[in-house]
């Protein structure tokens, strides 16, 4: 409800701009006693980092994160949340803010700068300001608190198409999401993607892409019908993320192809009174509340806005021009999206077990 | 951040079963001074309203609005809506319970029957309880009362395809679209869709569908960044519409096809300082925020659960079994969910203008 | 967050005005599988009914509650809560709107008239619309639900005192609050009242009152540091109640004039580890949280701004008057606040009780 | 709904420990515009720092201010608010965390220890953690934000009472306030107070105290019924302040011993439409909607738990045990408590402007 936030009881508000000196993520209804340190974060700040292939922006940020609250060490030596606010800061270091000069006086086309000024009046240009995905690292680091409580939970995200270039599922292996820069679960298709975004990038062009995520261990009951369907609350989540067009639960669109008999999920008895379905189109969600079966969502990124080519756009003052985008930026934002898709995932599960337990007790 | 409201400072809430007594919504933070009487709300109702062709579930439902709270007659005459919460109701009176015995012992699946008993450890099974399609009769109510407070956008809706088979943009007309049972802008689609939805019909299965929706007049500045972004409350308000799998804004799954030359929607100058855009492949939101341009999103509705082919399951009690659903349902729940569609882009978008002059003025 | 609801995840909203056709709440998040009729209701309902002493107002309401969502028969044959939102109607049948023609011009002083103007523009003025004491019947249904939630919970209420003539403590008899139309724990105060109360009525008048509150069996552990204090919550809850002007938390302001020593609750080891506090200062309530003391807070009602003395006053145009109020109004609104104030406490227990296990998992 | 938010649209988050490395506040929905530096934020930081007299706690905080986002400097050389989040740190450097051995194994009478433990199973124990008094720091730190968006309202608060010498109304006077350590408008009031605390002090005793303020040029209009009653919101912030355990609207407890007569607010035709109030009973807020009068409150803070005097208590094993609490700590926490309140009517009321305006466009 208020701009910054997300999340009911399990809560997180971001803060900060890609240009300002930090930025970073107040997670609010942590479960108390989960151990927690920096080094808990850090790796999944890594896997986002920026500038550590030539297929993302060159920016150096090192995203070391600091907790400066909702800590503390216990007498058994070990750091745990308290059940207070957690405060989660990133400090940004490779501004370089004399890029965006031309920026100030007019609009990229396909990016926020118009629509921040037609909402606020005037805007900080400066590599997008808020709306730049260096927002994404809050997400990120609050996402890797939100893990530690839903253990239960395995969350495994990959890109699954860039520029229309799809992987094959024949060859999915998820071994090989981490050998590659594209985090491509099928080798072939990362080989192709190396040529694919190259070009774009030395075209100083960019191209769009679809991040795939998958949670299994999601026990059946979680979620609730309607207006907090967990569908409804993925959508939200992945729609919120930086340059998100489109969210699939399940078979998404192909869905409304399909007929009924085409779409149903049947159901075995299973062991332990945990029953088998025989197919997932649902994407392990019915009626809002997850099934048991893995929770799938598919996310579309567009490709970044910022691009050397330059297009036909006005200045603040309303003249016609013509412009391009200085400065460093991801040929493939969709990219980098993994671990943020990844990390509202987790985000929204956590919320919603302790939403459920809290109207359960279960 | 409850589980049946939904709005921030226009908001509202839904109650009611499909075969308990009655339904409805609670409308609050609605602008006072609104004219307001049930023949404002009733149209609505009655284009969503079952049994009105052989296309849709034929349960006979008045669906016969109810004006408890909220309104007065002001000194003109006129009945107006005071500020304070509004309450509709819509009595059921077509309930047949006793189709439902079956449903009582046995998880139908595709349907909501399983993920309910993990949940709440019961469910009210008579005609899907609260996961029926008849909750959105709820949302269409407090939805024409949203567009009172939305003078200045129009929305329209339709259905762009049916189990695959989708209209031809050349032969958009929205004239068409009241003129046959499928809410269909071709006219040579809806004819072939009058075979193909009378074949599943009569075959007891059903078919998915996508509809498509845009609001015009939405002045640029509506939304904010991130996690309310414009994009991300259309996105769980329609994803949070029964049997929905899936949300395009704009471009969409296109746009990760697209590149960033492809993807720009490029600005000229227009008349009394609004620009001109050229294209619209962002759906008339950027960066979180409307843009002026016309608000476009699809939406993609799975294949109604219910079918008459038995489909394996198991029973409450974890024995396999075989179950087809009786009762009357929709073929296509596609079709009639296009007011709903319509209803929470008018109910986002009030809530949106609400919350963007609460934060500027304007 | 809205205006009209109150509760985080056990949760309701109120709908409903003096001279309406009715009035009501839903409540949202109850726990699933509660025994819940309107037989579990209508007492807490009958306690705070008008009409039935010379010492509240005279309009006749049976107010008789309809359950129209949310619960459903088991296979038991009892009735439960399903965890969906439960609408409670109470139906408007003693309405006399025409009492209120002066009250459309001017504005009554002490009276929400010439706020609520000033706020919409104009106003709802039969029986003061949604500003009336009327509206507390759906808190009442509401608390009757929340009760359900949380049976570990004895809740208790009274007035203590009356146009400034308090209960003698050592009197005090819950056994006697029953037996006397001033829900009084105090016999003798209780022969006092009567004359204060008929002398303020004959007059015209009215007094304002004190009522207090002790909920026992509360485990330590609900409530949540700072901005959700159990004790910020209460203060919310209460102050929110028609007519209340001030909250205390145990010694509430008395705790102001007293000192470290004097207001300290030392412990003492108890059984099974649940320490013995020897005394109650703070109400239960350490640091936002319940220590496992009963929760107590008082709360003063203030007048009945309804009296048949003139008072002047300024028509709607601005003009000089005198009003007085005619209709049926209680000459002590306090008293009819007991089930008020209780219902409140209910409502803001179980919530609590709902974040707790929400963000602990106990 | 969080626990470390408060506000609806203009909202704020805080976060950190007593003697953790910082702490801070997270301000969203804040109008853009508004020029804001670290030079509008320190006077406020200022008055409630803490070493300043011999009569608040000795620990040296210089309490800087740092605003880490959501402010950028536009055309006009001016820092503004962008209307993206305001994020404000400030740095502890004062902690003397060896002070508190005793307090990790006992639990402190009067308290936050037990109740936290109770809670979530273990506390940060040092400086009392996230429930210590320093947390205000940040509110106050946003409330000099809030107070930038309602430049009409001026806000004054000054302590009426000490360990129950009240100060005499008859020699209120605004400009005393500043004059003494006291926030005491009434000189001779003051130069008891301060023999009053000193003696407390050197005892090792605390006191507690009354503040009560009030807010000017609110205009009629700002709250809402009920739920969201101004008098409600206000409650909630007030009741929402470390040892707060009373709060009163107006005349509060007196109200409830008055007649409805006496306690009448009569009205008078006054210019340009808005009307004299003859009296202000009703602290400027009438059926939950402010009046134009001053909105007055009053707040009982307890007297400091941490006292000298050892206390029967129990160990965290429950053993019984005598504390007192070293450290360095207010004699008197309801002086420092006077800019809190002043930031918390100020959040509140921005909050209420920007709800206002969301509903009504006004």
């Amino acid at each position: 409800m208020s701009f910054n936030s997300f999340g009911h009881v399990f809560r997180f508000t971001t803060w900060g701009e890609s240009h300002g000196p930090a930025l970073g993520a107040v997670v609010d209804g942590c479960p108390p006693g989960l151990p927690l340190s920096e080094a808990d974060i850090q790796p999944f700040l890594d896997a986002r980092r920026p500038g550590t292939s030539r297929f993302t922006t060159q920016r150096q940020e090192p995203d070391q994160v600091k907790i400066l609250s909702g800590v503390f060490e216990g007498q058994d030596g070990i750091q745990r949340t308290t059940g207070t606010p957690i405060s989660l800061m990133i400090e940004n270091v490779d501004q370089r803010s004399k890029d965006y000069g031309d920026v100030a006086k007019a609009y990229r086309p396909g990016h926020a700068d118009y629509a921040y000024d037609a909402k606020y009046g005037f805007r900080d240009y400066r590599g997008g300001g808020r709306s730049s995905a260096r927002e994404t690292a809050a997400r990120v680091a609050a996402g890797a608190v939100a893990r530690l409580a839903i253990p239960e939970v395995s969350i495994l995200a990959w890109v699954s198409a860039i520029g229309g270039d799809a992987i094959d599922p024949a060859n999915f292996d998820a071994a090989e999401i981490g050998n590659n820069p594209f985090f491509c679960p099928d080798a072939k298709a990362a080989a192709r993607w190396e040529e694919l975004v190259d070009t774009a990038r030395k075209a100083g062009s960019s191209l769009g892409a679809v991040v795939e995520c998958i949670a299994t261990g999601v026990p059946a009951g979680w979620g609730a019908p309607l207006y907090a369907k967990l569908d409804a609350e993925l959508a939200h989540a992945m729609m919120g993320i930086n340059a998100v067009k489109g969210v699939e639960i399940g078979d998404g669109f192909a869905a409304a192809a399909n007929s009924g008999e085409g779409n149903a999920d049947p159901m075995r008895p299973g062991n332990e009174g945990v029953p088998i379905f025989t197919a997932n189109h649902a994407g392990g969600i019915a009626g809002g509340i997850s099934t048991g079966q893995p929770v799938s969502v598919r996310v579309a990124f567009k490709p970044t806005s910022s691009i050397l080519t330059p297009m036909p756009t006005i200045t603040r003052d309303g003249e016609a021009t013509d412009l391009f985008t200085k400065g460093r930026h991801d040929p493939c934002v969709g990219i980098r999206g993994v671990p943020v898709v990844e990390a509202m995932m987790a985000l929204v599960l956590a919320d919603q077990k302790l939403l459920h337990r809290a109207q359960t007790g279960r």
